[in-house]
């Protein structure tokens, strides 16, 4: 049940919708970039189904849709933004174009952010350092669904990391993962499907493994990278750690269970420590390390022999991170995105309410 | 049957051997203290007991120990060292030393390392970040061992990631994990009692689930952080494959497949891309994104709230990542290291050969 809309009518459509809400149009038009660059990719979670959602944070009070946001601390090679309690989706491009900046300054460029919102895909900000010859990182945290080792009670987002790292004639090599075993996405699907969850992706509030997949949405928690202490479940948990203090705790924006929700129905956290959401980005220049014509030649070998490992299974072969997205995203380009009807119904009705036409079909 | 040395006569033994054979009093200092920071932090497997295979790769000539490391390209906040085919455990201080004046100098410093050899445990090169109110990364690649997902062909090493983040009042936070389900060190102890590992740590040559802890010798393959692709083991390929690049790639040392083996009985890959082994390095001044204290403060809050996390089993509380080997550390500083027959025996045999004395019994 879903039809299929070209990019530019789902891209004019977020625009229009951004500037209703107040966005200048500079601002609407890099917030709908960085939205549909999740549908783009593959990630519906994170595309313009989730457009409603920001709008409802702005009608909520919780966004600025006229932030500006400035850096209230630096040095030639890193500094902490200020997101003004703009839109993740404006705030992060801002954020990661001053890396880039000080990256050519100096080398290397390293923000964190406070007094910021979600930004959608991580991988999306990641990738704005690959047309300059540089290595882009990106990180963020969440409000709290994921339970640390050991634990019953949700104290981390799924924090995603991504890092992108360009090549000469081979594509570019773009891993961006959620720090736990699964995305939030994929048991969504699960619910919806009423089919059980592998054991490893969440557990109930007792903290009993489980295979429910509304456990989460019964009081549970996503696990982290790893699924249990025998498979590693403590490396997850330092990884989104790590994305939740460098983002959180290195910005002083919010962290661990005080981070913002998205939802704008439930309740902010009480007594919190910081600043609305965190993120944290870098780029490193290539020619700041070696020549980028030596580590492209380099790089493509990298790729092209991982691409070559031989496979289990020959009809499966080795894929290169960003591989699947980048699949998708050509096939998208050249053919659409599909719109669930239970989106569309959504943002027809958001359209309606603030006058702007659903339209591209 | 093990006995209990002091760190003391430890490291005066360690000092001697490395001098024996052919490092200065200072580097054999530097090298003991790198090595025997394993002992003390419970990580038995890259210790002293590895101190034969470090002395085999100098008599293999593969390892130069009057080595003089050199940047040989830099920004103020970047640089790749060449390691010149020196001790890792000498090379990597050095390194992340320079990683500590650039932050010093410019608010962050990232040194990538070609040319260098086996460095013992992550975390205690990026440790080192601590005494300066820095954040410190440390990272290296290792010879292949590791299947990325899909395959049956080993192309990663373990590639551990360490970060370690200053406090206040708490001890540091300090993340220190290879970048697959288990470290190999785990599984060598169920191979000494003719254990069965866990399904998601190893699998065949031929790339099938496994549950035989001598897979891996047999021509298998260790696996990526998740496991199995449905538990996200295309993220352990991932986090296995950044510290490649970055160690490797990104330095002009060798990568993926090509990283020479610690073992010097074993042959070196054909056609090495690059020069040694890589590792990556980084430092961050926390008063470089916001005041010491108060991210001190909050980073005291962060691990209070961490450690009062709700804990499924009470018995059992959540832990701050570093508090294993802390305890370690202090329990081993006070009543000495043990050291198993096995071990003991061969280093008294090391020492009768290089004319130095096994002792602090």
């Amino acid at each position: 049940m879903y039809k299929i809309y070209r990019l530019e009518a789902l891209q004019k459509f977020a625009e229009a919708i951004f500037k209703a809400i107040g966005c200048s149009a500079t601002d609407a038009q890099t917030a709908a970039s960085s939205l549909l660059s999740a549908d783009l990719r593959g990630v519906d979670s994170h595309g313009i189904a989730r457009l409603v959602g920001y709008v409802r944070l702005q009608e909520a009070g919780r966004v600025n849709v006229q932030a500006e946001p400035k850096m209230i601390h630096e040095t030639p090679s890193t500094g902490v933004l200020d997101g003004d309690a703009g839109l993740g989706l404006v705030v992060a491009p801002y954020a990661m174009q001053k890396a880039i900046e000080k990256a050519k300054a100096v080398g290397s460029g390293w923000i964190s952010v406070q007094n910021s919102n979600h930004f959608g895909i991580a991988g999306h900000h990641a990738m704005m350092a690959l047309p300059h010859d540089m290595i882009g990182i990106a990180m963020t945290n969440a409000s709290a669904l994921v339970a640390p080792a050991l634990a019953k009670e949700r104290m981390l987002g799924t924090n995603p990391i991504a890092v992108a790292i360009p090549a000469g004639k081979e594509t570019p090599f773009v891993a961006d993962f959620a720090t736990t075993t699964t995305a939030n996405g994929k048991l969504e699907i699960l619910q919806r499907k009423n089919l059980p969850a592998p054991t490893g992706w969440v557990q109930t509030k007792e903290g009993a493994s489980s295979t429910d997949a509304h456990a989460l949405k019964n009081g549970g928690s996503l696990l982290p990278l790893g699924g249990d202490l025998e498979h590693g479940s403590h490396k997850g948990y330092m990884l989104g750690s790590i994305a939740d203090i460098f983002s959180g705790v290195l910005s002083g924006a919010n962290f661990g269970p005080w981070v913002p929700p998205f939802p704008a129905y439930l309740p902010m956290p009480e007594n919190m420590p910081g600043k609305g959401i965190g993120h944290f980005f870098g780029a490193m220049r290539i020619d700041a390390f070696r020549t980028a014509e030596s580590f492209k030649k380099d790089m493509d070998q990298w790729i092209r022999r991982f691409r070559s490992t031989i496979p289990i299974d020959p009809q499966h072969p080795v894929l290169i991170p960003g591989d699947p997205e980048r699949e998708m995203e050509k096939e998208r380009l050249q053919h659409g995105i599909p719109i669930m009807a239970s989106v569309e119904e959504e943002l027809r009705a958001l359209g309606l309410r603030l006058g702007v036409e659903w339209g591209g079909e």
